[in-house]
């Protein structure tokens, strides 16, 4: 056992801290302004100018193990970086390293045809479109894929899609091209053999965009949370992925490394939060003494250390299982990070609001907003119930 | 010992509880649309509108206790009422019983010469104004008032106030056209002496808002917490309320009856939340069960119950000390209601939000906006840490 | 609603208290001592001759509401009595008010007949006797009553009771004269029509005391909970109680006031090892700060004193709906205090262990005894999670 | 990074899980039948027997890294060693791996002259006698060593001792034969040189073991915990160790390597309680379902796989830290696991009791003495709240 990171890794994550100290935090006042300026779904300027530096620093496309388009990392050896990227909440984007074209991308990788991914993948890993992933729907509980109601059907040489989708992330930006979506080909099938996923590009007749869902009053532009009409929507047979019913195959098989991400982004969430809240109760003095010196306080801090050491070096395993035995061997892993890490980060920017007093709920301070992103993926990907339950299944199956 | 309410009060609560299902609850939607359609910081009409109706009525002013101007019922009385207008977060005011009016109300009719109260008391009861209350400072831990930095120099027939405020709430309201400010007449006075409380006209020269402060996203529009600048601001020196150095006193006066209607909103928010969910779990289904028999869920709703009847029970307590034996005698108890309805509100409505999956995170239901404010009150009125450190004072102070 | 007790509440808790004071408190080392000298199993010498001085005082059957046999106390006047009885595990005795006898003479007095009084009722309330409950069962989950696997068979005039019991508190006493047994006259009736409850006379030949089932290590003697063989136990028909098929109807029934009692009683566990916490935290010093003095200290004894006072409330209101609505409305309430109760008790007690350091770990101060006892509540009477699902039902039902 | 243990490690831990299955598994039942059948405090014979056969499978003194006297393990490769030993509370002094003698083993070791070694380092590493430390007194609170009492006064060629300790674990045992002694050679001196540690031969006159003290009712026969009277116990001046004024020095030194395996121990301990609940609930059935199918249940399951995960590759973290940049380094991370590692021992074995119903309350499954033990480990070296203030002082040490 060996808790040292690999030299590649801790080059890239050398590199990627100086890129960060340099270009990021000192523009995270200025990314906030041009936000808030213009056109909140545009992208600020800013993004792209910083992602030209990137690209010329070699930080490009860091994610996507087991290929050459990547940076040839593994799941282990990136899952640092996401950490630091996820510091800045903007910031995975300068490197393309966003959600959810990092999970679409590994699903073009995988699962598309050559023609696919000349046409998608290419100007994704470019950087040059966004995408996005529609599976959420608003009717059922979609945790349990089974309940899906969209429909693709087979008409011609085209596939016809109807449903109502939402929480479709990122289909906010105004650079989102690309939807993938996830419906049923045949209810009649076997649970798991009903669904399939389809390419589906943004400008295709009978998508309406409903309206934008916010997460606690932040409407997360310009990447923002869509719900979305899908109302006899034509497209070319070749844009299924992989073929009839291997749908739930696919969202089995991206699930391992953008868990991962998320994850080790809460992290840094976390990290971040932690020492905002150590500079701030440094710089308090309430009754005659500082707030840094109240056992309180030091008692947070003590267990936000604990909290998050213990849930990055879980988060490190689950990749290193990833890596070594595979998705599937390492499906319960992978279920625990989702809770471990949302769960810390949650606690530990809920301290982080308190030690700043009526501060930490505006966003002078970005910790209420941090506080709602990690709440959020309490029910992302499923709420953390359906992790937990099966957790619990794979843990008594052990002994029979 | 009796756990019934008083005729009067339980008279109170059903005309209330009629009115609210008439003429509140089915105008939920239409307080929102009205809201997001025109300018924010105006009222919607509506509330005018139902002013009018609560008026007729009799379901007006209904706080105020031991005087004549209010509806003459006790704080305990008053308690179950305030409840029900938690239930809905804009129902307040249809009463004329919203914060912080309410308590700027108590002030002047505390506190108040006559001419004061002809001036600003009497058109607050009428509900042609509304009001703010200026104390918190965005540089020094708020809670401790000898860390107040504003100052209210005397200078002639006037004072000259200084000084930057923030989350003085109700200040976005269009209506608003008072504070009640807290500074600093003499720095070199006694701790508790040095401070006073001032009256002064919203439209008084020097005054600028500079911002408003969401609160995790929201901007609690057209209430709204609001940065404001004071410079050189001149009032006449019969503004002053009650005298020079007497600002502490004051404080403490007006914080018993507030931190009751704070704390019984909290258990209508919470009651409000707990409803949402039980309909919730019984409306979906998920791997193949109702989500309602799912024995994680029935604990989560049966915790809810526990905490909300104890934490109501424990407010109950509060403002029947505090209308038999007086602020001063129930202190603790008036500081532990704060931390246990918000800790109360906070759980209840998280675990409903965890119910509604991703439908809990945007406003469809309108839980996590009332999370946002459950979590607020974590910290408004002085941090919980202060409270908790107060109560356990007073607890060891019995064991000398 | 009038947080004030009954003047005849308060008339006996005063004396009660005073009794405490003069002739318990002072003798707890000596209670101990003398378990701990001669047979653990036979009753202290103190006991009897407290006793005495308690029958004296008129501190005597305090319990029994609306019968002419003991006190005349509703619920609710006798719940604070049960608080302060509860602050030394043993002095119930004192006053004939100790489980599971107080329970037993109930059952007997509202289901007894006239010579099932005579002959265990009478010497019970005379305090000559104890006796005991055998309910719960080793092999099966005994909170769900259908589980239950002792059969009572009619046989002539007698009825011949076989099965296995534990868990029976009381047992180990060696004053224990009687057994309510619980047991299956018809497996075959509708799963609440098969049990019947049934007097089994201590000395009946067939009983066999296999075991003491310590909780935590503690034996609890001279009471001690006891694992029985009941083996071909021939007893006469005359001692079933109420009728064949009516043994689930009688449990039930005697569940409230037990409820009660045992909540109040671990009411006074908590206030009492908030006291040591209080007087300990005063006595240290760490690190050049008494230990009073540290944030977390104050902390865990705000929230100790916050969570006693809503539990404390809970229960009150629990007893004051039994005492006007009856049992049955009031289920929700009863399953609700248990859970309250028993979860305050346990955490109160864990705070004030640590507050002792590892002088909290040993009898010096009776606090791990504390926390055992009040863990065991969390299991007694069927487990929490039982009565969570209960209360979570009865919510859902609301909501149709 | 690599969380593949060692070849060496995974040999030791192969040949340590068989001879667990073979010879310590099977006997657990005759281990309790011994011990409290005849003398508590003698060890049972099973003991000697195993660890002639643990000698023989070359299963002896595996603690004790970087000295030719041990197994040659690493801490991190010893660690996983220390959880199967924490699955049977006896185990460990079967490999001659139990607490106190590893620690005063390893001081010995580090800091012993070759007589010292001589004559008692040799004779435990043999397993022929056993050893206690002698530090806590029950007076102050001992985790500011400042606070330390004892006096240890220099007399010619002997020191002569007087202090009164308690919670001296190991003292029990009838094969004690050595205390290492923690008391003040000069009160004068700077707060950290006042200390010093001196070996005290257990026959030495004067002292006197006055009681046992219990964990939670639990004796912790034939180990236990006493408290000891020290009067004018008078040793040769060479029994000192290090120097005069060195204690805290070799307090400090002795930290590291007993906290990984009280805290791998405790994961053992987790590990066990999580089976025993998984082969609970799939063996029992209330109210019409498997307990195994509760969601509830589950959730347990799941949180205690993901705590007790983490809290492992915490604990192998600290190890590695001490193995590649020593103790000093590692400070913040080795306070770090005593807290972690016992609260999710405390909260598995919490929830495994409440799993087995009242069964998790006696003996039947050693459970709650489980709970008890990982409960006293908060306490022991020092509580868990010194240890989070330390911790946090390092956090905020970061942010200068």
């Amino acid at each position: 056992m060996d808790f040292e990171l690999s030299a590649r890794s801790k080059d890239c994550l050398q590199r990627l801290g100086a890129f960060m100290d340099e270009h990021v935090y000192p523009n995270e006042q200025r990314y906030r302004e041009e936000r808030d300026a213009g056109d909140r779904w545009a992208e600020p300027a800013l993004i792209a100018e910083l992602q030209k530096k990137a690209r010329a620093a070699g930080l490009w496309n860091l994610f996507l193990p087991e290929s050459t388009r990547g940076a040839g990392l593994t799941n282990l050896e990136y899952a640092p970086l996401c950490e630091v990227m996820g510091r800045v909440v903007w910031s995975a984007e300068v490197f393309n390293c966003a959600a959810p074209d990092t999970g679409n991308m590994e699903t073009l990788e995988r699962y598309g045809t050559p023609e696919q991914k000349r046409q998608w993948l290419e100007p994704l890993l470019e950087g040059t479109i966004r995408s996005a992933f529609a599976m959420t729907e608003p009717r059922v509980a979609s945790s349990d894929a089974t309940n899906i109601e969209s429909s693709i059907v087979r008409d011609g040489g085209s596939y016809v899609i109807n449903g109502r989708k939402w929480w479709t992330s990122g289909a906010g930006s105004a650079r989102c091209r690309l939807f993938i979506f996830m419906g049923k080909t045949d209810p009649g099938a076997p649970a798991h053999r009903q669904q399939s996923m389809i390419l589906v590009p943004r400008e295709t007749p009978g998508i309406t965009i409903l309206r934008h869902l916010p997460v606690f009053g932040y409407d997360d532009a310009p990447h923002g949370h869509m719900e979305i009409e899908f109302r006899d929507v034509r497209v070319p047979a070749a844009n299924l992925l992989l073929g009839e019913g291997r749908g739930f195959e696919i969202a089995q098989g991206r699930l391992g490394p953008g868990r991962i991400h998320h994850a080790m982004r809460l992290i840094g969430v976390a990290e971040r939060a932690l020492e905002k809240m150590c500079r701030r109760v440094k710089a308090r003095t309430a009754f005659g003494r500082p707030v840094a010196e109240q056992s309180v306080t030091l008692e947070r801090i003590a267990e936000s250390r604990i909290r998050i050491d213990q849930a990055r070096l879980l988060v490190y395993k689950a990749a290193w299982l990833m890596d070594t035995v595979g998705n599937k061997a390492a499906r319960a892993d992978i279920a625990m990070i989702k809770i471990a890490a949302a769960d810390t980060a949650c606690q530990v920017t809920d301290w982080a609001i308190q030690a700043h007093g009526a501060a930490g709920l505006c966003e002078d301070f970005e910790l209420a907003s941090a506080y709602a992103h990690a709440r959020s993926i309490r029910l992302a990907d499923g709420p953390d119930e359906v992790h937990r339950n099966q957790i619990g299944r794979l843990e008594l199956a052990k002994h029979p």
